[in-house]
């Protein structure tokens, strides 16, 4: 009997791990892989949610947990983060030995995994390439591409950019993005007090229409991320909703935006706003189907939403270039335009289902590839 | 008056050195520039050439020396240095604040400059992309690309490469080989009482017809590379010529090149050849000019060698892909072929000149656009 | 004439820095040395207070910075920080090449100077060696004794202690501490206004008796620091007295504390307690001589206190085993303990000054002995 | 039933390996102990011998392999691997979670080891403190201590030694030294066939009296070690025996003595040395009992030899300071002084078996310490 191929998926945030839940049991399930999981960088920082308690609760295993994360919201933090990456995961790779590493997206411990992976040989696999976006997210996920041999894009866009990048057609697939089918197949409602019982602020009505923000720093606006989230923070005091406003994530210049909030508490209390850092991905759906407004400039914005149908206000630069439904209206760093927006979008309200980042079957399609594809570790350019 | 744009040329090995002193000199005398000197990885390593002294003897400063390479000639030592090496350039740059970062290659060292810089929000300029070449090389460059803001390519068929990447049209130049460059404009003879000096073996006379041999190791082919090296190794000794035989560079797989070197010189005690580690730039062109013939896998058999028309007997994967000129065959790992291939070359004698990979006015054209060009950091996949 | 020596006085906190001031200005002034200032760790973190500002605006140069610290507050983002950080010492003492490093204290980052500076063969010394504490500090402390070449200790006690451990007699000098002479040296009145507009919380009235509140983690006592804390937050409020309280600093456990702190407020909503990340050395002092009691586990609290005769409640183990002046009295991790002691201290009010923690002269000395000092680096454990 | 204690042992060299084995067996065969062991540095670099393939013939598991030696053989080579090994050992230990870390010795690596293991509230057992040498080892050494909770020393001078810095007397056991245990219980003979097998060289007979040769680097002379060690190999050329000459080890100063061997062996050919790079542990005691002399700075020459009585001339500072039997006699790096010192040893011939440094029962009582003591991790100076 011919051994089992070892997949070795790599979680590096608990929102990745939640929209990756249905790929690992499939995994997990078949009986021609072998499943396993490394964790790190700010899965593991409970500031960001601690993925390893999940892990066990689901009856997932997990082979390596790796702390690597420097603390300073700077670009240089960011780059040396990546550094001790590299050197975290190839010892990790070294000790487990794995066929096919997977990983997910274009932030830098994705790249640490992907160079890691590459160096010892190992075959790379890498979900959701091919996306233009701001940031150094735009920078590295190409460079992951590059890096992986591989390529599980989320829409027929960023399939063929893969493509055109160089990389062999048939190691390309077009799988739709993971994310939209867990949204698809689970009609979870979040409960308020849930909401009301995390995070920080004073307990909020779901009953009455809610917005929810998601803005996170980008990294080569560093300088200008407190004076941008600002704006964000005076539009939504003025339109004095019931919102629910999570953290920023740990990119450069999470620091501006962090402290754009405390002080804004600290002087405004705005009591309409609850603050929260993490909400495990069933509740996140459940609570973001209902939102009235999705303000910010998270992913979920663009491709979550698109299937759902929720009314989105995009601002600023970080999601530029990402194919985008109806459902978005893209505003400018400012308290005014975004005010504007949102009231056009209540006005609105819900949109027709879009399927452009959504394919049944993705999980499935996923580790079919990764069970039956023939491995390969030598890249070569194709023309 | 304007400051002056400080440019941050890094330099991570002896040859690279040898081959960009122009450029550095460009650099340097242009009145609205400033030049920062970082040297690292093996450019430190007295085992593989030290620059530091060249540096100061040739009056360019040295901004900061980093060591960073990781011993064992592994896949794993290879991942691990790029790590390291992303950390203590992070530093670095944090430190010395350039305008643009100008890496050059494919190497791993390079990388880590070329991922670092992109995270401080730092232009990067990357010379000599869009090859297609094998081991892991291949991958790195192309990653090294998508993490780089301005290109300056060797050859048009990379030009073009580099383009259909996604890069910005009006920041992808086609300037050719800065060794090519060198080349041309220096008419250097060697001594052979400095390759009799220098190196291990016993003299050999090179007013006879010479070889060269230059076989690196194949990072993506570790486990294989001491039975490769060992076919070049017993074709060389049948073939009885004096023969200057380079040592491996420290990519994995170099302990088993290096180790099948000394079982063989132990063994086979072959009089008729010397070792050498480094030569500087000029002496190794000067060499290179009058070889019977050139055999390894090294680049400056594809792109050195074509101007000068020197025969070249390339073997195996390592230059797979690489726009060469007639002056090349190519050959397997295979004893037989290789002495076949250097005999046909020796009957053929030198080529002529090809420029596929020259151009005049390299070192000038790359500092004019270093001067020039508007800088930018934001990324944006071309299309 | 003889080239002046090369002093390198490494800062990894604004703390640290504050009290210092006077020992880099003596060097600074010396024309026969020649002062090298590296900064690093969490005086670089803004979240910690920047020392690079104060460097400037002080007149003394800053010879490299270094980002260093991982996020977390765990004992392996400590671990992994002090390897970080002697990689990247190793770098900047390769590059400045000084002929002696300074350092203070007992953290992971001195440590990490004291290593890299050793492995280089260069002379270590280090002020404030021989105490005995509580947490990992103790470890460390004794640790870079042994490293170390010459003592620079700030009480007999810990002469005596240095000479035991094997150093020579002759390399270890009781000095005083820093801190002491800067206070003797120093009569700032800190502003209420300042103090009020730093920091979270409602404006606080400095004109009655207030507290001051230092509690950091204690390392080895990860997963209870949360619950001890909490002992002292009710304490203070029950005590109902306007107080300053001080953000812990970043060793393991610093999240625990930050979280208790954060969900007290939040359900307390404790308007007479003000929370502040750090002050100006100056401005500390001078707050702190105003204090009617100082509560916690801080060294301030054992050492600058003594010589201000301020009364201090400390709680737990972490200055276990420090000298003492009578005006401290210890208290286990208990509410009614902390309330008792405190109420004892606002009836006794202040005390005498004592000088166990002081010499005249301490910046001038230290000065003295670097210039002079025969340099050497092989050790020997002196018997 | 109480739970298995946690033995996590720590393996940084093949010839640490060789002298622990039966530690490793007795805490194997131990029902209340479970064995962990991770494998790093000099351990895993082939050029050194690789101990991965003894351990799976020997029937012990590798929980873990570390990468972590910089290449250079400088003393920023020899820190940065320190500050590597100390983030991984970090993540090892974290994922591995013992309850006792083992290390051994005063190595760089085992520094990295006792750091991490302290930082991350582990009890720290550390074998063979205490001693007295040069190099930067004698600082290493002490600070290991300081790091470390139960200490193993290998004569009754050390552990006097380890009181005296402030260690805990319960905690401190004069186990004597394992590695002599090792040779009391061994009986094997070693086959000059091989020894002709192995390394490089002409083949020697070992029927005549021969001499073996081990000089490592002194971290604290770098910049002299290769005349040093010259001083050495003209010796032993002069003398004119059969000699077996091992490569040093990886410390700073390891290119110095190595190209002072090769420039040696390429100039003068000297046909009665033979070059071994490591020898398993019974051989290396089989050829040791046969010698008619060890010449050089091996703690093998003091520790191993003051047992077998077997003559020793001991070159330089490396040693100074240990305790040492009547077998020993210093010299100077001169080689008039090695070759006098040389003669008058084969005068005298073997001397009589002394006891300083073995006690029968090292194993077992360091397992049974192991198992019984109390494990406590908050350290406090002992007076």
């Amino acid at each position: 009997m011919a051994e089992k191929r070892k997949i070795c998926f790599v979680i590096t945030s608990k929102i990745h791990y939640g929209r990756s839940k249905k790929i690992l049991r499939a995994i997990q399930d078949d009986p021609n892989l072998e499943l396993q999981i490394i964790v790190g960088a700010s899965a593991i920082l409970s500031n960001y949610g601690d993925v390893l308690d999940s892990l066990e609760r689901d009856g997932f295993p997990c082979h390596a947990k790796i702390t690597m994360t420097l603390e300073g919201g700077s670009p240089v933090a960011m780059a040396k983060t990546t550094g001790i990456g590299i050197t975290e995961f190839a010892t990790a790779f070294d000790n487990l030995q794995p066929d096919v590493v997977v990983v997910r997206g274009d932030r830098y411990e994705v790249l640490s995994a992907a160079v890691a992976a590459a160096y010892l040989n190992i075959t790379v696999a890498h979900i959701e390439g091919g996306d233009i976006t701001g940031t150094i997210d735009e920078s590295v996920r190409h460079a992951i591409t590059k890096m992986s041999h591989v390529h599980f894009a989320t829409n027929s866009d960023s399939h063929d950019r893969i493509v055109r990048m160089g990389e062999r057609p048939e190691y390309v697939f077009n799988v739709g993005c993971p994310g939209l089918e867990f949204i698809a197949e689970h009609d979870h409602v979040v409960s308020p007090d849930l909401i009301n019982y995390l995070g920080v602020g004073e307990a909020i009505n779901l009953d009455e229409p809610y917005l929810m923000v998601m803005q996170h720093p980008v990294t080569t606006e560093v300088g200008q991320n407190r004076q941008h989230v600002e704006e964000t923070l005076h539009a939504i005091h003025e339109l004095g909703m019931p919102t629910i406003w999570f953290w920023p994530n740990v990119d450069a210049g999470t620091d501006e935006v962090s402290k754009a909030i405390r002080v804004f508490r600290e002087k405004e209390n705005p009591n309409h706003i609850r603050f929260l850092k993490y909400l495990p991905a069933e509740d996140f759906i459940g609570l973001l189907k209902g939102t009235a407004c999705l303000i910010g400039n998270s992913s979920a914005g663009i491709k979550e939403t698109s299937y759902l149908g929720v009314p989105v206000v995009n601002v600023g630069t970080r999601q530029q270039g990402r194919m985008r439904a109806p459902n978005v209206i893209d505003t400018d760093y400012s308290r005014q335009e975004i005010i504007s927006a949102v009231r056009k979008q209540m006005e609105n309200g819900p949109y027709e289902t879009s399927t452009i980042y959504y394919k049944p079957g993705t999980s499935k399609n996923i580790t079919d590839h990764l069970r039956d594809i023939p491995l390969y570790t030598q890249k070569r350019f194709y023309e």
